[in-house]
């Protein structure tokens, strides 16, 4: 089977296909023929070396995936042959709150990922995806849905009538704002581009602001809010947009601490701002397994599809993990296998 | 100005027209001349003696309204003349969980209802209501959606994909099916009747159950949900419901507990079943003026419409108050003031 | 090895011991040396045949146990050789919500008991006990411990300051009225005798109340309260004290519904007054290993103490199980293995 | 009457005695002998013009009272001659989540504080205070105790067998450690000073921690859990402490952000181990009027005193306040009026 690893030094260069023989399921193991991967940016800072340097050699990237099960190990009864079904990021978070261990278990660093035509996972590490969905479709939710679900309904409760802002129009924030309208929110987006906004309203969302021409989006969001501010923040931006967060938010509101797109890893929080929102800042790095399958249900009902920026084939990974790591997408980039 | 009180016993014939004079609004007080008034089976209650019946000579009956504010009393800052508002069913219970003194300030017993041309109303007792509605949906709200939002938003936290059942095509009913679908559930409606079902199903519920048809409606239920059961039960039937509402129940599902339309008081309560299903009962008796805010931002966001049955001109007010009685309705019944 | 069976029919005189061999741990299993196990009523139910009489011919009765691990099987790595464990009550109960499903792995019904001196059972279903506890001690916590723990932490959300009615003085009574204390709160406890109120008191409760004297003791709770009731109700009479223990309840209050000691299956439940006190009754079936864990935390802090009846020898296990069955007890009866 | 006021620029020596008349209570208002305050460090800040300089001038500092009611306004029915009372932090927060308004409501900034022998104030921002406690003991609680509990308790939801880091030993921390023993919790206390230590295990705390001696606390936090990080920090310290209070959390677990009494006002708060800790930062503005009742009730069962560091007469409040600001006081520093 052909398979891409980590090889000889980290960045782009050293994504490198190779073959391998198809591994064999064990005891409660399922052998999965993936169908197609979806990149998020972890998978970049992965690659060059930015997550567990000392353990990336040889390492197949990539954690997001879609399959089918052709194989089932001894004692391995959730699935049936033919299921098709996506590995949870967390191999080990079942349900309830995350533990230290959980983050021992995440693919594509430090467990092996799926970029590659066969991979073994345990079976309690899988779910089933809804039917209607493209495999492209399929393979987006691992991270980029299950992040945004456990932002904006487990932990952010959102409901009818709140207003919630999601940053820019990357994989995270595009599943937020969908989820978010799910809940019958008002949704607000902020993007750089106006094209990328028009895309959003065709989304759901319903205010665009853009951001490179009304640098203070906080203020219009207010402006947007009768100045009360929103109920929910979906925060992606890190240091560049924390302080901005809190100053679009309502009092008594909640913003979602997800990632550092804006590159620096320290923010300058002000702190007193914060408490005078009686801010909530709830960070997130995916969810459960049971979070995943409440999601899917949801996705079912409403027949939701992703935002899918583009299927590059399998012999052109690299150059889909060149598009991700340029940001001029929309929606999530994905890799057929 | 004209008002119905009741006056020399109990029942509809004693509901009868008197004549006032128009009070004047007392410090933090407003008077609003009412425009149109809803009517909920307590109304019958009251005026058929089993509510407070020490207390019911010369009252006014009737909790729902709305009306426009036509004077304000020194202090009285919350509003201008000319707002549209309608009262809360308990008027002082603003905000937070309710207490036993709250039960004292409820409009229609023991205090004087809104059957009337005019009123006085504390101006902590009121709420704008959405410029769209028209007065007849604006007086529906206070007892029957606040209710519905309670149980459905507040209590129920009913999300993406649940299932939820409402129980016949009554007014909190409507609503519960109405906020239930705002936040992305699945609606399934019980009914006697096919009409009401096709009225219930063309509102947005998604799978209807005729109990005349099928009387083990809760094996239905079953069988929409895998054999589940549902997230989210709003009980109205009190005794002849609730053990089936327990059985269509999921393990670790919720039960609204709002009604006793079935007239029975006294409910024959399987407590085993319950206990295998870590079933959650929760009564609910109206909500507060914070959840009335919440659910009028919501009802605006998304334009929604309640289910207005009938309405009567102002002297045939007694008709309308028999409409109810009788049974045949779908949605609310309102009188014009 | 010994063991008792529930053999040739129903009743306490068909509890039987027999002689069998020592099973070995499959892959996943412990082989777990039996100390001591501990009653609860359902196993009183289960010997009479009111469970699954279809499936009770040979079962090995009672659920909950304390013991030492004397051998693993392959891949077995949460526990090592010489760990003092007790198995969860639903050995696939882990963590989050109850399924239909969790049901079905119960101990002493449907699954065999361990009223034994060995056990095989998975890794997954079972939790290191406090070192201090006596093995008497540590064998209580399974169902009676853990089902209070749900109940008045988990669900009930009890704080400081919170007024909290036990009814009676029974396993679970009793360590709800402690995990009370440890949250801070007033415990009234009710029983109908003098000597046991006593007990009670000097276990922490603040207030006794004796039925028997007074058999409105949902009156004298309100007088406790300034009119006001108690916060939450841990109800263990189900038929015969669910409607008190809603007169009991504040505006507001939760009742966990936890037994049916009182007999009767089913409650005369009076819906109005649940309405009128918005109270919420959260039925209660024991709890998952994540609550167990949870709770063992805080009785190792404390240092708490379960109250323990009796232990009796292996050798007079049905003579225990009369003792149950009689109601004269105070605590947890207990079977050294 | 006497009375202190901020006059003439900012800082202490701008704090100056007065004369001026006793007012008199309005419709629902109440005129209280006040008997004791208590100092915060906000009051320094508002003295020294941090918090609002454009209206300081004339303004008489200090928010947090005890006083005997000696007047009442028309209508003011919650309470009677010679009840004693504190007033709530922000007059007009009774309930619910705060909204922007109830800062404009705030005692001493931008409203009228109480450094001074009497006051009005509206009957709806009073609450009763225990009766055991001295008046300094009493004048405490408005906004130290108030948002301890509201960071422990009603947003913390600390439970038995929790592990609690409080920092260092102000009026907030030394309240959270009350408060967090309350509960059930295991409680760590940080300091500088090895005396103060001593003095907070004399209140309950379980485990000191000397930052002068161990500046890694956040490293001996996680040796005392098992390396597995507390489940709630009580975060004062503001941008000195943020990130080790990141670090010394448990996957999973809560901060509560309160202070900056760091000096600094702006954070640089690492987001990476933030979302690895899935942390949830929540800010705490002081409370409600029903938080600060339902921590009286909880107070007052428990007997619970508060730590006072030094009582000053009133002639000498600005020592008092010289002594706050030199911040080697262990509790509330109070002045009797």
């Amino acid at each position: 089977m052909k398979a891409y690893v980590i090889q000889g030094g980290f960045g782009l260069e050293h994504v490198v296909q190779i073959d391998r023989p198809i591994p064999e399921p064990g005891p409660g193991q399922a052998l999965v023929r993936l169908r197609a991967v979806s990149l998020n940016s972890r998978d970049i800072g992965v690659i060059e070396g930015f997550y567990d340097p000392a353990h990336t050699e040889g390492l197949t990237p990539v954690s997001d995936s879609v399959g089918e099960i052709v194989a089932l190990g001894e004692g391995a009864t959730r699935f049936k042959i033919g299921d098709r079904v996506s590995a949870i990021f967390a191999q080990s978070w079942i349900e309830g709150e995350p533990t230290q261990a959980n983050w021992t278990s995440t693919l594509g660093s430090p467990l092996d990922g799926l970029l590659a035509e066969y991979a073994v996972l345990p079976e309690a590490g899988l779910v089933r995806v809804p039917d209607y969905l493209t495999d492209a479709e399929a393979a987006t939710l691992p991270c980029a849905a299950v992040t945004a679900w456990h932002a904006v309904v487990e932990e952010g409760q959102v409901r009818a009538g709140d207003t919630v802002v999601v940053q820019g129009t990357g994989g995270v924030s595009l599943f937020a704002l969908q989820f978010a309208k799910l809940h019958g929110a008002r949704v607000i987006v902020t993007s750089g581009s106006e094209e990328k906004l028009g895309r959003a309203l065709a989304l759901g969302a319903d205010i665009g602001i853009n951001y490179n021409k009304n640098a203070d989006w906080d203020q219009a969001v207010l402006a947007h809010t009768q100045g009360l501010g929103a109920d929910h923040i979906v925060d992606v931006g890190g240091a560049a947009t924390l302080n901005r967060s809190v100053s679009a938010l309502k009092v008594g509101g909640r913003i979602s601490v997800i990632g550092l797109l804006s590159g620096a890893a320290v923010a300058d929080f002000a702190i007193v701002p914060a408490i005078l929102k009686k801010a909530r800042l709830q960070a997130i790095n995916v969810g459960s397994r049971a979070m995943f399958e409440s999601m899917n249900r949801a996705i079912a009902l409403h027949g939701l599809r992703p935002a899918v920026d583009s299927v590059f084939p399998f012999e052109q990974a690299v150059d889909a993990l060149r598009r991700l790591k340029a940001g001029a997408h929309f929606g999530k980039i994905c890799i057929a296998c």
